[in-house]
């Protein structure tokens, strides 16, 4: 492997590294593809897009969406990245009798138990978590898991340019 | 239509849209018609009335009150503002079980889950929210109702005098 | 002293006993009438009258009054209530170099240590505050001052009614 | 005036009146000029838009931008949008000796006292604020002015195109 290989590998892999973050540019083309589907469904929600810190990126609050959806999205998004885990599945451990029962009181009221918020991967890795909130609990469970796929489908054209 | 007539109707819609807002003395009178209700039924409450922000705009506690009743009025008009909804119908939707169980736990304690808490509409659009607190649920739960049928009542006579 | 001259005895002590309390009529009273005096001078405030246990008993916010101010009028009148002191004389005390430099962090945000909160007195003692919010500081220590003397004038009144 | 002139005029009142609100577009839209700017400027900012009720309408944090930078920015618009006032200004009023010394105290660690936050008018109403942190003062304070300007700017051009 010559000098010009060697560099070669590294830029490769400073390339993949720095994929792996989430930016604000990929959050704001997350965001923007929920928000034109919610627009299609005639809804108004709050979107949440963060970190693999669980710090916010990036919140839109559609036009007319509930107050109270800010913090619920935001929350949302920090419990999918706070427990690598979307809120609907922790929906079923954290029900009475379940064994995370008491789970949404441990963080100082950050932990959502219900559906909409989902965590975001690269390469398999957690980097960062998105939460919708504005609709019903099945409207905005779909909203999430659509931004997942949104999500993956970018994740993988980006492999592919690569 | 001459310049006057045109004055007269650009003056009608200011005026139209002016009267969409939740005021001082909107929530005074409101207030008033349940204490006097309250009192009739032998009940000390305190009654608290939100804008469409879920801003306060004015709150009332009635002599010997509970104490406790003042966070509890005001964040029940917190969440039916914040959420659109009275919290009578949040109830229904939050108990364990229910699609939004646990949503008590998502604003900072600001998101009351028992009856007592109306949203309060102008023209179709929700323009703040009314929460009471001190009684039995089904007294709050009354009372709350009581005080949107007043409201109601109010903007339906206001749109006949304009 | 006969069982009559008992019976009125007592009748005027509970008289003077009762009215020794902050009552709901008694802050809307004093409430209105520093209103109607904002209201004169072109200002928009919040006004907000605590019983003698710095528990909220009336808040008003006038249309168009800074939404910051609801915490900080109702932070006037709990700082009032519960030095027993206005916050005009708080605030010379409180400053860099003054014996209470530091008293603002002592009571998880409620004390407010500039002009604009009144204690309320009934015949001597304390039994509740007031607290303006909304203006300049010469106007918020105005009018607070200004209710104070409605207040004292009503207090006096209701002695010589009696 | 015919009906169809009529009908021109209420939807011309009709625009004007939606237009005096804050939007998620006119957020988005302001919040991409700073970031240019910021981008520009070589620095990495957090951007919050809030409307009239101090209510957040849009975040974004700039990649590489402080976490603690997030409540910054978020509770200078709450600042500027709850006391009509810009950071900067508050700033002034707030030292020791000023007249507001004490009032970041006053509502529960959401007002920030230097610069970086800015109240955003329409038609001479506050229609919310815009809150920017991440630099140094002076470069927050510059870029919460600078979009200041955009945003009037904005408002010229869409007074102009109606």
């Amino acid at each position: 492997m010559d000098r010009q290989e060697i560099s070669k590998v590294v830029e490769q892999v400073v390339k993949e590294v720095k994929s792996s973050s989430m930016t604000l540019s990929m959050a704001k083309e997350l965001i923007s593809g929920i928000e034109e589907k919610a627009g299609q469904m005639g809804m108004s929600v709050v979107i949440a897009v963060v970190d693999k810190g669980a710090r916010p990126v990036a919140v839109h609050c559609m036009d007319g969406a509930y107050i109270a959806s800010y913090d619920i999205a935001l929350n949302k998004a920090f419990t999918s990245a706070g427990l690598k885990m979307s809120t609907a599945e922790l929906s079923g451990l954290s029900g009475p009798g379940g064994p995370l029962y008491g789970i949404q009181h441990t963080n100082g009221g950050k932990i959502v138990i219900f559906g909409g918020g989902e965590p975001l991967l690269i390469n398999g890795s957690v980097a960062g978590a998105l939460g919708v909130s504005g609709g019903t609990l099945e409207e905005d469970t779909y909203l999430a898991a659509y931004g997942k796929e949104l999500w993956n489908a970018a994740r993988h054209n980006a492999d592919e340019q690569r």
